[in-house]
């Protein structure tokens, strides 16, 4: 007999609760499988030895179905990155001695590249203490940027967010008679995944977004200007997909930028906005998704929340079939019928690496995407959760917040 | 036989096309109605004789079942507001002459308490000229601010819109292990309402929003950081609702304000982030909801769908009996089972008047909302619409948009 442990980190998603409900479904099942720890805040809570029994927290299959559609990670998170084990194992050694306390077999970490960092670097050490622990990622992040796999746990339902939003913000925009620019300023920092997917309204035949700028293309103001001037003389609603990565133009990070409103304070669509009100001087707007886009479970989208379960699963069983350093992964097979396997990678393909979108997937002119790279997002965004209710709005499971600390 | 209008006004909502499917279905039953007109932009389509035959553009009962769903106003909208007529008869005779040369026999306009103004003075002119068009306005507004009726069609969806993503919020923000402050920013400029309706997680057991701000209550920064450091005692992530309207406070409007981020440029959430910021120096952020609050029919509630087109089709039945310068209203009979009648009210009555949140609705501190005050909201955000989706998002009912000039 021996017990696993599960922990959530980085940033919140939609569907990090599914795939902690995966991992704890199947150690169930598992005979050899004792106690299921949840690690609260990440990694911290391995090395606080700060660990929850989650028999005693998910106590029924309704808990189950609550946390499948509950967002953001009800274990805490964290955004603790452990330190090179050569440097300075004073970390690890607390992990080791939780693990050892516990009887832990099994570690499994969802989370990003950072976490994927840390199972890389938790693996290594434990080989070179000779501990027979397994230490197994289950990718998440809205950001979609991991590598190897085909896409990530909780992109999908963001991208459904970011969609479904962008099409009634559509709706919103065109309903005066008087010319206007409406920008959206979508997450990303680096890479332009989840504002790509935003062109998914072009699969219904709407024109909007007119414009989509993404970090993986080099942002001129001059050239943005100019597509504005060349989408307002099409349509009366210009509406603008834009990653906050976007590269800030030259001068904005010198002096112009207090003019037009702090970076800082405000991001790049508010940025944008007051280039155009002052350059074109037409009606504009900006908008942040802000944090709707990550923790809408509302519009969770059902093929991502059951593959994040899928996943969390498959992890166990291959802690279980004795890997370990590994990450699962998604390999999708066909578009149409959608079809995908999960597999593993070495978690150092990657720790600390990201993933951009296709050069092919962005048009010629670098301010659109192309139409057959919508059969990359669609499937991605298929079906409802059959959401749980209370007094009208979708129910949550919660553990109280003193366990948090 | 006589043919009919309608326009809607104002500021999108999710209920706006609803009611116009009421007016619509209403009058296709009617025998001595031929024509069903729909003015483009308001009240300007009248003016300009740009008016569409909703007969050909709703051509079946799924073209009713997609403007159920879609948000905004299909046939566009206006800001315009009709001079005295005594002034300055001249668009008030170009709107005689459309109804004329269109034998419109009874116009009927969507929109909130400036679109009242437009139905009163309508109906006293054609009183003035003996022009026999009945004038009957249908109200709508997320903002709940319109005198006599219990509550207006828009509102209920909105109110759901802001308590589900308050509640999706509160899961995002209790994540880390460090303590933090997340203020969302609700609209409303006079009256607390939307805001107020955050409090129905209260409902839910949960103890965020653990403060809630309103227009009603005068607003005072000091009174506001110690709020906050009082909650910060209770609670590791402190949320905040605030509506867009509350007072300003001294000193913002000259000079302060360009140090902690303009408030033309970001609003009052990102004010008073600053303000914590600078003065308790914790992790804390703002989140505008901006116009999803408006516009995300895909969280419409059923309740207020279901009588947005009630209310619609009323008004039909009203101009029908002769009545004219009224306006439709909800009367609640009932909480529980939630019960109203459809009633009216004289457009002056309503006409460039606003209604506040009960006094007694408001806690004794000023910085939240009573337990009992949720009877009132709760009823509004009930049921959920049987949405048509394409590609997994919700499907839109559209008109191209140079229909809409």
């Amino acid at each position: 007999m021996m017990n696993i442990a599960v922990a959530q980190s980085g940033g919140p998603t939609c569907a990090i609760n599914a795939s902690l409900v995966g991992v704890f479904c199947e150690s169930l099942k598992v005979a050899e499988i004792d106690a299921i720890f949840g690690s609260i805040n990440g990694i911290e809570g391995m090395i606080e030895n700060h660990l929850v029994d989650l028999k005693t927290m998910i106590l029924s299959n309704n808990d189950m179905d609550l946390l499948r559609q509950t967002p953001s990670t009800v274990l805490g998170s964290c955004r603790y990155k452990l330190p090179d084990w050569k440097e300075d194992p004073s970390d690890y050694e607390k992990i080791a001695e939780t693990l050892k306390q516990r009887n832990i077999g099994a570690f499994l970490y969802i989370g990003g590249n950072d976490s994927m960092d840390t199972v890389n670097k938790l693996s290594e050490y434990f080989a070179e203490i000779s501990l027979d622990v397994k230490v197994i990622g289950i990718p998440k992040t809205i950001d979609n940027d991991l590598c190897v796999t085909d896409h990530t746990p909780g992109f999908g339902s963001a991208a459904k967010y970011v969609a479904t939003t962008m099409h009634e913000i559509t709706r919103d925009s065109i309903v005066y008679s008087i010319p206007s620019v409406t920008i959206v300023e979508i997450m990303g920092r680096h890479a332009g995944w989840l504002t790509a997917s935003s062109a998914v309204l072009h699969a219904m035949g709407e024109t909007a977004p007119h414009l989509v700028y993404v970090p993986e293309v080099k942002f001129s103001l001059e050239g943005f200007l100019s597509d504005v001037r060349q989408e307002m003389s099409k349509h009366k609603a210009v509406i603008i997909a834009v990653s906050e990565g976007i590269e800030v133009p030259e001068g904005v990070q010198s002096g112009v930028v207090d003019n037009f409103g702090h970076k800082y304070l405000s991001g790049i669509g508010k940025y944008l906005e007051d280039v155009i009100r002052s350059q074109i001087g037409c009606k504009v707007r900006s908008i942040e998704l802000n944090v709707m886009q990550r923790c809408s479970s509302h519009l969770g989208s059902k093929t991502d929340i059951d593959e994040a379960e899928a996943i969390g699963a498959a992890g166990v069983r291959c802690a279980l079939a004795g890997q370990t350093g590994k990450v699962m992964v998604f390999r999708r097979i066909e578009d149409i019928p959608y079809t995908v396997t999960i597999e593993t990678a070495d978690a150092s393909q990657i720790a600390n690496k990201e993933k951009f979108l296709p050069k092919n997937y962005i048009n010629s002119a670098g301010n659109n995407i192309r139409n057959f790279a919508l059969s990359y997002f669609l499937p991605l965004i298929q079906g409802d959760l059959n959401l749980v209710k209370e007094h009208g709005i979708p129910k949550h499971f919660a553990i109280h917040e003193s366990v948090l600390k």
